[in-house]
This record gives structure tokens, sequence and C-alpha cells, in this order.
């Protein structure tokens, strides 16, 4: 059993709620994408709950898989992220939410969580 | 028993294979991204094999969870991922996968995955 949310109690529109094809955990995997420079910022999670907080909020909310509780980015590092637009996926299973950004989106400090490790460089 | 490569047998640079974080079913999530124009296109899955494929081969390589193999990107299609840059999160569970993109990225004929269903629209 998970701490989360069960989608039929959760505040979620149910028709966006229909939609959705969660992993066996619950969740969707949520890409966010700084909205007007394109950069991917980091790739969190979200249950029903969570994606619901972040439509009506302004403010993106995840589920956290290793605390197994859910997390206001921002809320304790003030590296905000204002939501600014959300997209889900051809087969419900990925958000796309373009956020506007405040400092760095990593906990590392980084400005993006792919900064520090390229495997494979652009010639 | 999933049918894809131990990550043991896979040709897998080890130093690469010593960093990721797989899922119980040994994947890490695939952002995909435009290399120029910024577009998010679509979320994909590779496991060490694919991930190998994909950064030796110039052509973007992943594991169907559904089909349980591995897809060549435009194989039948036609439209093609070439590889431009390959980067790691973080926490080692996600990739950010920078490529060209021939024609259209999603199944459904849309340019990326994410063209039809906005949940939430910008201002």
């Amino acid at each position: 059993m998970t701490g989360h949310t069960d989608p039929v109690t959760s505040s979620l529109d149910p028709s966006i709620a229909a939609r959705l094809k969660r992993s066996p955990d619950g969740l969707v995997a949520a890409i966010v994408q700084q909205h007007d420079t394109g950069e991917v910022l980091m790739l969190g999670w979200m249950d029903d709950e969570a994606l619901a907080r972040t439509l009506t909020s302004d403010r993106a909310t995840y589920w956290s898989r290793s605390r197994q509780e859910y997390w206001v980015k921002g809320e304790t590092s003030g590296n905000r992220q204002w939501v600014k637009e959300v997209r889900l996926d051809c087969d419900g299973d990925t958000l796309l939410v373009k956020v506007d950004q405040e400092g760095p989106a990593c906990h590392t400090g980084t400005r993006t969580c792919f900064d520090a490790d390229v495997l494979l460089a652009d010639d």
C-alpha cells in the first residue's frame, strides 16, 4: 500500500483522470521544461492528486517516490516552479509541464538535472 | 523474467552502467528533445543495451515495454531520430536524448506526442 491518494478520492477532474495510464504505483511521469527557453529541467512523478494541485495552484507539485510524500517544488529551497502549461501525451502516461523556474531546478544547484553528466556530446 | 538484456551482458560502457539507477524492470526513462528547436518530442525507455546502441549507432533505440522488444525509432515508419547528444540526470534514472527528428515523432502522426491533449494552456 502506497501512501498517496487513491485516484477515486483525488480532486482531479474525472475526465482527465480517465485519460491517465498510470504505472503500477499509480504515477505518471512529468517532464518539466522551462517555458520560454525550452530547457528540459528535470523529470518528476505525479499521482492524480499531485496533478490536480499542479493544475489548480500555479505551483508544480510532485509525488516523491523516495520520501513517499507530496512535494511542492521550491517550498523549502525557494527554487519555485510557476506552472504555465500542462500537456498529456498520446498514450496518457507522460505529462509535459512547462514552468517558469526560479533559480536552479536541480537539488545539486545546477540549472537543470542534466547539466553534469554528458554521455555523448554534439559535434 | 523480462526479455531484454541483463546489464552484465550488455555492451554498455561499464563506467556508464555503474551510474544508472534502473527501475525494477531494468529501465531508465529517456526524454527525447529536438536538438535545435527544443521541442520535447516523446518519452521512451531504455535498458543498458538500448542505451549502448543509441550511443554508438547515431540512431535512437528504445526498449518497448508493451511489445517487450528493442525498437529503432523510424525503422518501419521512416521517421528516424538521429542522435546528437545524450545526458544522464543527477540521480541516474533519466536520460535526455537530443535528436534530429525526421517527420513526426508520434505514432499518431503529430510532430510530438504532446500536441493533442492540453490540460492547462498558457495565458
